[in-house]
């Protein structure tokens, strides 16, 4: 087989594993935008930026993905040389605790940071649901107090007030998972280890109240369900009355947090660990209240329950309340967009004693694309550069120097690099959103002048040009102008095109 | 063995695998400056923004490592569930043309975007030398023009004034590895992959000009060289003629850019590649000098090769010239900070048919440690929050109104979450760099005042306070004030810290 054969049969397909994607334009200054925001107000609380790698070691981030089952599945693992093995960071929660338990000695305590990057699981990718995305953090490690937790619900409250959502577009939700674990406990599920099974089919369960319905719930939380594709999920076995009274917590959520957190008492009624969770929620309550967050912002809602298994008492999380139309005129409700949840445990896991903690997580893309569905954080058309075109292709450095000059004068200028003809680049200044072009060719440079045009008012014209002469004729869009006289005259095309 | 004793055996370390860190603080604040600055000159050299994933097909991202003797050496790779290989991108520019053949049809040509984000080699990590670090870069897609190559060592080098360099600080340098194909051609070792191997070698060889001198490069264009600590790297096995040949080529560095590029046209005389290298050198320069980038800014130096092997034609590195003294008082100089090349096949691979393109390479922990440690792009001590102080637990809510107040006014300010006594809490907010705290005691409660404390001013006097009562006797760095003008008065306090 010669070389060029062999090319051909090798040739690599250019695609992206599923569940992988590539951000572009608007939705990435969106994004962009979104992060900026988001580092203001995270600092403006006295959260302080760290960065961690992508890559850790399996046993230092241990295991607390939501739904599994089996060892590594929803993590990217592979071994090193040495062959310890490897992993890509599945939130940055863990990456967290093992910072903070390896520079324990010589952090300011409580440590408050904030991060934000990629994170990665190796999960079956659906709707909405990707491989590799970005996630927002603060935590707070070191405070057992509950003003940390209530410090989150604000957190996100103002955090996404400053992005432009009204109030009511939005609520936080919290829970406790002391009071849950205390309804279990009473009715026969043991707190601790022994009762960890149990638990989590219970909490699955819960988790599924907004796709399933409290029949749904009621069924898992029994014998089993069958879906409609006949599928059977098994159940958590529970007996009648112990379903009742899941049932009964689930719907305790409703108006007056004070109402809601003495419901949940007596909820919990009996369960050292469940009143404790009943009690903690009142002194959210109180603090936030205080603080001036009321229910139109922050509300206690017992169905709230977090997929992932670290967390020990308060959670939380934050939703999207609004409508917005799909592109087929269907409304689309984003639901959760982040929240966390206290995880007492996770720094212990290395030093034995140990570490209260609470944390929150925004997930980027998700929020970003609501927000640029509802217009919410609007980005104008991208605005490209001036774009000086090439007529003579031994003109090169001269066309160079005017792109210099209007760089120099803090305009943003690109020189048309490929080989098209005027009216190639023509189109390729408009695809980029060019304000404006620049034109100099064999005349305009013997009487020392060049053209301008603004592309905005010549746009329509653009894509029927037939010849330069025809093009130059009676355009009010172009104007011609001393190439001395370069700069000022862009400035003042980009003033108009701006206003 | 029951939990407690399981839990001990199996606590894992708190540690990063080799060849990967943390970054913080001042580090970190001064590489979020140098991204964000590098972001603007890019855009207003018209550069568009990209996101990619870093996990790619590893077909798709193929192998062009420098080194890489085996197959996946270099790369992290691990199997998808149905088998295919996957990678963490090694570079940023495999990706780029993975997404532009992707997207061929749609982009603008020629598409020029930019990108900052991990990417992950797995070697053997040294000094300087790690497993996962940040890139930032700019490519034109599209552009034959070597009008291109010329603008992407004017980037190089305004981006290095931009973070405060100044003229002499640094040098750009170029070279065209058809000049040295055509040296090459002209010894014996033919154009093309027949004499991939033997170029490889020479291309090795004279990479290591700067560690080893010219004599330890001879000896690897030769039959080989033995290192100080005894180990024989085998040479590329070339007679004394094209030794010589080859050392002629790498010295012909010098001063004027012209008289550069005749020697270079001179010792490829005879080889079309080679002239053709030289004549692009030259359109470079007239480019370059055209648009004001003169010697002092942009050299051509036939030392510089580029290790990537994807490298077609014109090949630019950009230098740090001036040494900065370390820790140990000896002098380090931090060399190459980035570079790039032209690659005029990388797409191509995907589509078949030639896609001229370009493009360059910054690595930034690098070049921020460069700018760190040379003071240029100085990053004041990280300025922490105001601290609001516990000293009653009780009054938590009360304390987090005044967080809020403040917070609500535009200033940072958090509330202190640990469980310290008030010790304890003013040396928490002296290793934040809180400028201020704010302490409401009993009495003052009773009183309707709260007590300020300018950090700055009474940083001497914390490490020896015994009693509150001591402290507060006679110190000029707290005022006490009217709980209802808090925030005037931290604003006054914040002012005169910051003047």
């Amino acid at each position: 087989m010669n070389d060029q054969a062999s090319r051909l049969v090798d040739r690599p397909k250019p695609r992206l594993p599923r569940g992988l994607f590539d951000c572009t334009g608007k939705t990435l200054a969106i994004q962009q935008r979104l992060i900026g925001k988001l580092a203001e107000v995270y600092a403006s609380y006295g959260f302080e930026l760290l960065a961690t790698p992508c890559i850790e070691f399996a046993d230092a981030l241990g295991k607390f993905l939501p739904d599994q089952d089996r060892p590594h599945e929803g993590v990217f693992s592979f071994a090193d040389d040495d062959g310890q093995w490897l992993v890509l960071r599945y939130d940055l929660t863990a990456p967290l605790a093992r910072y903070v338990a390896e520079n324990y000695d010589s952090l300011a305590l409580p440590y408050r940071r904030f991060q934000v990057g990629p994170i990665f699981r190796d999960e079956k990718p659906g709707p909405g649901r990707f491989r590799e995305f970005i996630q927002f953090d603060a935590d707070t490690v070191g405070a057992a107090s509950m003003a940390a937790d209530a410090e989150f619900c604000m957190l996100l409250a103002d955090s996404l007030e400053a992005l432009g959502l009204s109030r009511g577009d939005y609520v936080i939700k919290i829970n406790n998972r002391k009071v849950l674990n205390g309804v279990l406990e009473l009715i026969g599920i043991p707190d601790g280890a022994q009762g960890d099974a149990a638990r989590l089919g219970v909490l699955r369960a819960m988790d599924k109240l907004d796709r399933l319905g409290i029949e749904g719930v009621a069924q898992l939380l029994g014998s089993g369900r069958k879906d409609e594709s006949g599928d059977f999920t098994r159940g958590a076995g529970l007996a009648k009355s112990a379903i009742d009274r899941v049932l009964g917590f689930l719907q305790a959520a409703g108006g007056d947090r004070r109402a809601v957190c003495a419901t949940l008492a007596e909820l919990a009624r009996g369960s050292e660990i469940g009143e404790q969770g009943a009690a903690e929620l009142l002194e959210i309550d109180t603090i936030l209240t205080a603080a001036g967050f009321a229910l139109d912002r922050v509300r206690v809602d017992p169905a709230v329950v977090r997929g992932l298994a670290y967390y020990t008492g308060p959670v939380f999380e934050a939703e999207l309340t609004f409508d917005i139309r799909g592109d087929d005129g269907r409304p689309i409700r984003f639901g959760s967009i982040g929240g966390g949840g206290r995880y007492d445990n996770l720094v212990e896991r290395f030093l034995g004693t140990k570490v209260p903690a609470s944390g929150v997580s925004i997930g980027v893309s998700r929020l970003a694309s609501a927000l640029e569905m509802s217009g919410l954080l609007s980005e104008k058309a991208v605005v490209g550069p001036v774009v000086v075109l090439v007529l003579d292709r031994d003109q090169m450095p001269r066309y160079q120097g005017m792109v210099s000059e209007l760089r120099g004068a803090g305009i943003r200028a690109e020189l048309y690099l490929g080989d098209g003809g005027m009216r190639a680049q023509l189109r390729y200044a408009d695809k980029r959103g060019a304000p404006a072009v620049v034109i100099e060719g064999s005349n305009e440079r013997a009487t020392g002048i060049v053209t301008l045009k603004d592309m905005a008012l010549g746009a329509e014209r653009s894509g029927t040009i037939k010849s330069r002469a025809e093009w130059t004729k009676g355009d009010a869009s172009q104007i011609s102008v001393k190439r001395d006289e370069l700069v000022r005259n862009v400035r003042a095309v980009l003033a108009r095109s701006r206003a």
